[in-house]
Order: C-alpha cells, then sequence, then structure tokens
C-alpha cells in the first residue's frame, strides 16, 4: 500500500513550510489574518493538487494519442460554503487548449479518462463537491 | 458566498504552474513519470492544505490564550487506496510541540477546535477519509 508522509514546520506569522519531493512549499495568511505573506493561502492548494493531477492526466493521454496541443491552461472556480469551516460546494474545471480540428475529440476523451478512472484527486474531491468541468478550445 | 479561482498553466514535461495569492507554485512528475520535476507531486499538496490549515488554527488559538510554545511541526501519514484513482484512505495527523507542561490542556483544547470546528480542509478530508490525531510533547 502506498504512503505519502510530510512534515510541515511552524516557520513564523502563520507560516508552516514543507520540503515535499524536494521542492520548499510554504503557507502563509495575509497580514491581515496574522500572517507574514510568505506563501499562499493553505486550502486553495487543493485546487492545484486537482489542476496539477487532471492536467498531467490529459498531457500524458494526449501524448500517447500524438496530438499537438499549446496553450493549455486549466480554470477552477470553486465556491465555498458559508459554514464555519467553509468547504469546497461547487468545483467547475475549465479546460483551455489549442488543437487542430480533428483532434478535439482526443480531447474530449482525454479529459473524461482523467476525471472518471486516473484522477484520484478529483475522485476525491467528488466526496464534498459537485464536480463539473467545460472545455474550450482556442 | 465566498469563491476561490485558479489558473494553472502548462508549462512543459507535465509541469503546471499556477499564481496563487502572488506566489507561484509548480507541480510536476519526476523524470521517471515524464516529468522535469520542477516542483511537487500534485496529490501530495492536498496534506499540505490541511497541515497548513490545522496549524494555523493552533497558532491563532494558542496566541489567544497567551500560550508560549516553540519546535511546532505537523507530521501527517497517509495511506492511499490501491484503487486505479488512489484517494487517501487514512490520514494520521501528529502535532509536535514543546509548551510549559500547565499549558498542554490548552494544546489538545486548540489542536480539537481545529479539527472538529475551525478547519474546513479537515472537514473535507473526513468526507473520503478516516483522519486521527496525536500530540506529542518535546
Amino acid at each position: 500500500m502506498a504512503s505519502h508522509n510530510t512534515s510541515s514546520q511552524f516557520t513564523g506569522g502563520m507560516a508552516f513550510t514543507t520540503l515535499l519531493n524536494g521542492h520548499s512549499i510554504t503557507t502563509d495568511l495575509a497580514a491581515t489574518g496574522g500572517g507574514l505573506d510568505k506563501g499562499p493561502r493553505p486550502k486553495a492548494l487543493m485546487l492545484l493538487a486537482l489542476s496539477g493531477c487532471t492536467g498531467l492526466d490529459v498531457v500524458s493521454i494526449l501524448n500517447k494519442m500524438r496530438v499537438s496541443f499549446t496553450d493549455f491552461v486549466i480554470d477552477i472556480n470553486a465556491d465555498l460554503t458559508d459554514e464555519e469551516a467553509a468547504t469546497y460546494k461547487t468545483v467547475q474545471l475549465i479546460y483551455k487548449i489549442k488543437v487542430a480540428e480533428e483532434d478535439k475529440p482526443k480531447v474530449e476523451k482525454a479529459v473524461n479518462l482523467s476525471l472518471e478512472k486516473y484522477c484520484g484527486v478529483a475522485a476525491m474531491f467528488r466526496k464534498f463537491a459537485t464536480v463539473t468541468k467545460e472545455i474550450v478550445y482556442l
């Protein structure tokens, strides 16, 4: 069974710093929240886990299909609940990509395979949020 | 209703780069996965969202209680399912902290308040994983 192990050190203000796969990542609050803005707010890192996960799936599948693409961007619009412990309620993924007209069905297939089969982060998000997707061809 | 909006750009290999609260964060795979190791793997960013979220709660509560502390580290041991889209199944949070003997009950209270009341990331994790906690006094 695979496992992930992290160790996050308090580094002043509201900042925690973690060495993850050899890369130092710091989360913090803005000054208005008592932080020193040494890094982004922690919660939205979950959205980068999601875009990074589904993104590499799509790139990997398109590479295998020998589909050339450029200008690939994944936008996420996530609405939060109004509860005290606010959680993501609706999460809209917008895949923006430039491909040849005939390759568009392959992009659809790659995105669907990622969201429905390969991307563990998307599977986790579906346990607490409604996840929708849209593809925009540039 | 609050919302979080991110835009992650494909930057070669398997890398996606996002400007989040003014800080650039890149996720990527290692060379063995077709990446260039420009940043950490995306999934484990979820664990940093969790440690960063509960960590700032605990710091904030201890500050309000006027509790002095040092050497605060949050370790996470997370086991994944064996499914194709592997998700976190059990997530153990270990809060390591140095405080005066008489302040230990306040640390317990701060950790419990974070996990049960304030930390939205912990609330999301509980929807797909069993979350446990331990406090280790240094």
